[in-house]
C-alpha cells in the first residue's frame, strides 16, 4: 500500500463540517470527507477512510486542510490531484497531493496548526465577497484585544474555551501565537477594514478558536475588559467566558508537521 | 426633490444582470435594479427608478457600480445606507450614498468606467474563494496578450467587440488602458496564479470588455497571433473576433465622473 497526503481548500458554507455524520438520521448537507471519500471509492472500488488532521465545524472553511489515505501501490502513481478535481464540487478543491511516509498520519504527526478568523469592522456594509467569509462586528476597541491576547498566549488549561462534546484526557493546550494583520494601530471607527487574526498553537480544543475570539472580540466590544481573562482562564469553567464566536469568520490555514 | 447617488457593490452570480427584465415572462433570477427600485417603493410607498451607471450583464460581478434615484427633500437626509443594507440581500451592498447634484446623471454624467476581468492561470485547481469571480483558463503567453492589448488601445470602431442587442449611433471607443496585475514577466507554467485584467475607457459596447478578454485569451492561447488583431479591429465585424469570455471573471470597478 502506498499513503498519499492531500492539502485541501474549501469554502465549508454549503457543508455540514469535515466530518462525515455517521448518526445524522436527518442530515441537510454532506461533509467535506464525505465528498473526498466518494471519490476515492469510485476509483478504488472499496471504501477507504480519508483520515483528516481534525474536525472543521459546520460552516468552516479552510486553505491547508491535510488528510491522508492509503491506496494500492499500482494505484499510488496515478493523477489523483486532477481525479479529485474534475469530481469535486466548485467549493472544495485539492490544492497537493504527495506521496507520504508510511507512518505519517494527517492528525497523530501534526505538530501545530494555524487557524485565521476574519473580522469586518463596519457596521455600515459588510463586502459581499468577504460576507462568507467575517464576522461583522463593527467598531473594536483593537488595543484591549491585543491586551487580552496576551493573557492567553503560552500553555494553559483551556477547558473554559472548549465546547461540549469530546472526551479528552487533556485540555491543556500551548497557544503560541495570535497576532493580526493589519499589525499596525487600528481606530476604533467606522471604517471599512478586514482585521485577521491568526492562532497558532499545538492543538486546538472543540471549537477552541472561535470562544478565543468571542472572548477577544467581547474586550474589544468594550463588554469584557482584558484584566478579566486571566481568571476565565483559571476558573476551567465554558460557563465564565464569553459566547462563540460564528462559524463563518473561521479558516483553518495550516497543519504543521516536523 | 433630491438626488442621491448610491455606489454599490455586489456578487453577480445569482442575479440576471444590472437592469430590470420587463419582457421576461419567465424569469429564474431577480436583478440588481430590481432589488434597489424594490427597497425605496418600500420607503417612499411609491415607484422610483434606480438608474444606473450601465448594464451588467447576468453573472457580471461590480465592485463600483453607481446609480441614482430621486426623493423628497424631506426624504434626503435619512439613512439610506443602513436602510438599503438592512434589507438587501448579503450579495449585494450599497457602499456609499451621497446628495448629487440635481442634473447628475449616473450614466449620462459618466466620462469612463473601468472594469476588471480576472484569470486563474493554472488547470491543476481553483481556489474555491476565487472560483466565482475567476475565468480558468490555464497557462497563457502572457507576453503574446500584451501585444495583442497595443492593438487594441486608443480610439477604434470596436464593431468586432460588440455582441447585437443594442441600437447605437456610433460604435467607436476609445480605450484608454489596459494593464495587468502581477504587472512582471509571467511565465507559460501551470502557476497558481491569479491575473487580473484592466479594462479603462470612455465607455463600453455591449459585451466589450469579455469579448476584448476572449481576444486576449486566444492570443495568450497561441490560438490567434497578436498580429491579427488590426485586421479584426478593421473589419467591424464581430464574427471575425474569438468567443466572448465568460461572465464570471468580469466586475464592474469603477465609474469615473468629472
Amino acid at each position: 500500500m502506498a499513503r498519499l497526503r492531500l492539502t485541501i481548500a474549501y469554502v465549508g458554507t454549503a457543508y455540514c463540517g469535515w466530518q462525515i455524520q455517521t448518526n445524522a438520521y436527518r442530515r441537510p448537507q454532506p461533509t467535506i470527507q464525505e465528498e473526498l471519500e466518494r471519490i476515492v471509492e469510485k476509483v478504488l472500488g472499496t471504501q477507504v477512510r480519508v483520515h483528516g488532521s481534525g474536525r472543521t465545524d459546520s460552516g468552516v472553511h479552510a486553505e491547508g486542510q491535510v488528510a491522508h489515505f492509503d491506496v494500492p501501490e499500482d494505484k499510488a502513481d496515478m493523477d489523483w490531484q486532477r481525479t479529485f478535481n474534475a469530481m469535486l464540487p466548485d467549493d472544495i478543491a485539492v490544492l497537493d497531493v504527495a506521496r507520504a511516509a508510511d507512518d505519517f498520519h494527517a492528525r497523530i504527526s501534526a505538530t501545530g496548526k494555524i487557524y485565521t478568523y476574519s473580522l469586518w469592522l463596519s457596521r455600515r456594509y459588510t463586502p459581499p465577497r468577504l460576507f462568507p467569509y467575517v464576522w461583522t462586528t463593527g467598531p473594536l476597541d483593537v488595543a484591549a484585544m491585543d491586551a487580552a491576547a496576551t493573557h492567553l498566549l503560552g500553555t494553559h488549561d483551556f477547558a473554559s474555551f472548549q465546547n461540549v462534546g469530546t472526551e479528552l484526557e487533556s485540555t491543556v493546550r500551548t497557544l503560541r501565537r495570535i497576532s493580526r494583520t493589519p499589525e499596525t494601530d487600528v481606530p476604533a471607527t467606522e471604517a471599512p477594514l478586514c482585521l485577521d487574526w491568526q492562532f497558532e498553537a499545538d492543538g486546538f480544543l472543540k471549537q477552541m478558536v472561535r470562544n478565543l475570539m468571542g472572548t477577544l472580540v467581547a474586550c474589544g466590544l468594550g463588554k469584557l475588559s482584558p484584566d478579566a481573562v486571566p481568571a476565565i482562564l483559571e476558573a476551567c469553567d465554558r460557563s465564565k467566558a464569553p459566547s462563540t464566536a460564528p462559524a463563518q469568520g473561521l479558516s483553518m490555514t495550516r497543519v504543521l508537521y516536523d
